[in-house]
């Protein structure tokens, strides 16, 4: 219902909301290559082992596909999939801008009512809507691997400043050392200016495929949750989170009440004449403001 | 002024409007490593020697910076830098989703109007963003290399269905035949179904490091221009274009009066009982809507 934006989701909502607020979210990112669905699985391995419910959504806002399309591929995923206490879906963009930032806070929504105790949330790359999906989280986690050219590639991004936690996957390949410490190196940049009193993201090294350092990223996840709760910043977050969404899901009606207004002629009327030079296109908008805000 | 949303930018478009209409916008898009920036200033060259005004738009949906950043690695662009003939211009995404389905027909008015005969509008990539820019061109021309999986990539991204040209570039490696192939084979299985009347996308073989083939690409682009103005698709694309410009900017106001409110009061507010669970977010979305309506 979420990735069809079905007409009965407000209803839905509205009866989930009281069962809200339980999960703890976890954003998880890096370039592709760097193991993110083998982290992601080992993860839920981990979790699974401490008996928590787990969530995962894996949202590609490259691919026009959603639903069970993308799982075809994460053959790691499928250990998990005969689980009942995992809930695994994949997520796309419905095909217009924006299409994440709506969906997968709605998404995380059905899981937290769901009482699931960790939610994954696991992006493919390091662009700007990725950053915007993982910064939704509690907890953002990035992973890096050796000799990727991330380093350069993370701080063109802007991910260092949404990282809480790092994660130096495939670190039994050379270099490994060596990108955990020009990581610490950016980060000592970006810290001089900082806040001693805020969170130092910790950089961790794993090798998912065997396992490795997985219990060191479930400490450093539990850390960083235990501080979240004590420095209030969780229910900043929370906060900052709720207003996004909230936003986004208004954008929507206006934007599904200039659809219809696409249809009634408003729309396609005011194009014809910034077409001819007649109006230009912020007249036009204004005008189309003005009619939705009317209608 | 466009980049940074300036206040003044309505006044510009409305002193603009009646000089715009003039221009061939040519979209150009492919995985990268195809050879974008090498083709696009080939293009350039070519259409220089023609006596036309060249404008390229380089926009990357990916990157957070924009204006003169991305300039400084175009280092094939710089041959054409000091032309007075092209004016070049990195563009990226403003930090927010919708940032280039914004900006991006705003600059091709300022350069329309600035009586650039060509406009190519480059992009990164073949995700769903870059088949939002491309496909506002009249023109749109999909760069394929031999050997990297394009084929496959371009099919899922649905980029067949708004390529007016493809290009395989680097014709002189091993596998362009093969790409060609693979091309003309699907395109085939797309066109089963279509209509005989419609513009079939030619297949171009170059070498854009030694200029090879770009006379063709040329006198393809010319083909579909003419073939634009006969049809009457010139005229539909543009009224689309106008409607999507039109949207995105009546979108963005509304974004605005959005953020007004939060600093009122009024999101802040709704998101707080959100958090809390006494409110879903689209009962909260639908008070946000009737709140900037009203303002």
């Amino acid at each position: 219902m979420v990735e069809d934006a079905s007409p009965l989701l407000g209803e839905v909502a509205a009866a989930l909301a009281p069962h809200t607020g339980h999960a703890q979210v976890v954003g998880l990112t890096g370039s592709p290559g760097v193991g993110k669905s083998t982290s992601t699985s080992a993860l839920v391995g981990a979790l699974r082992e401490q008996g928590k419910r787990v969530g995962v959504l894996a949202v590609d806002p490259s691919s026009p596909f959603s639903g069970g399309a993308l799982l075809g591929d994460r053959v790691r995923m499928q250990e998990h999939a005969t689980d009942s206490g995992v809930f695994i879906r994949s997520m796309a963009t419905r095909g217009h801008l924006g299409g994440l930032s709506w969906a997968t806070p709605q998404a995380i929504r059905v899981l937290d009512a769901a009482r699931c105790d960790v939610i994954l949330v696991e992006t493919v790359g390091v662009g700007q809507s990725e950053i915007e999906v993982v910064s939704l989280a509690d907890t953002t986690l990035v992973l890096l691997a050796p000799g990727m050219g991330d380093g350069i590639q993370a701080a063109k991004a802007g991910i260092l400043e949404v990282a809480d936690v790092f994660v130096v996957n495939k670190a039994d390949r050379d270099g490994a050392d060596q990108t955990v410490r020009d990581l610490r190196y950016m980060l000592s940049l970006g810290r001089r200016e900082r806040d001693e009193t805020k969170w130092k993201a910790p950089i961790v090294k794993t090798v998912a495929s065997r396992g490795e350092g997985i219990g060191d990223v479930i400490a450093a996840l539990d850390k960083h949750r235990d501080w979240m709760n004590r420095s209030g910043e969780r229910d900043r977050r929370r906060q900052l989170r709720a207003e996004a969404e909230i936003e986004a899901i208004a954008l929507e009606k206006v934007r599904a009440r200039i659809g219809d207004l696409r249809g009634g002629g408003t729309l396609p009327e005011l194009a014809k004449r910034v077409v001819a030079g007649e109006l230009d296109p912020y007249v036009a908008a204004e005008d189309l403001v003005d009619t939705v805000s009317a209608s």
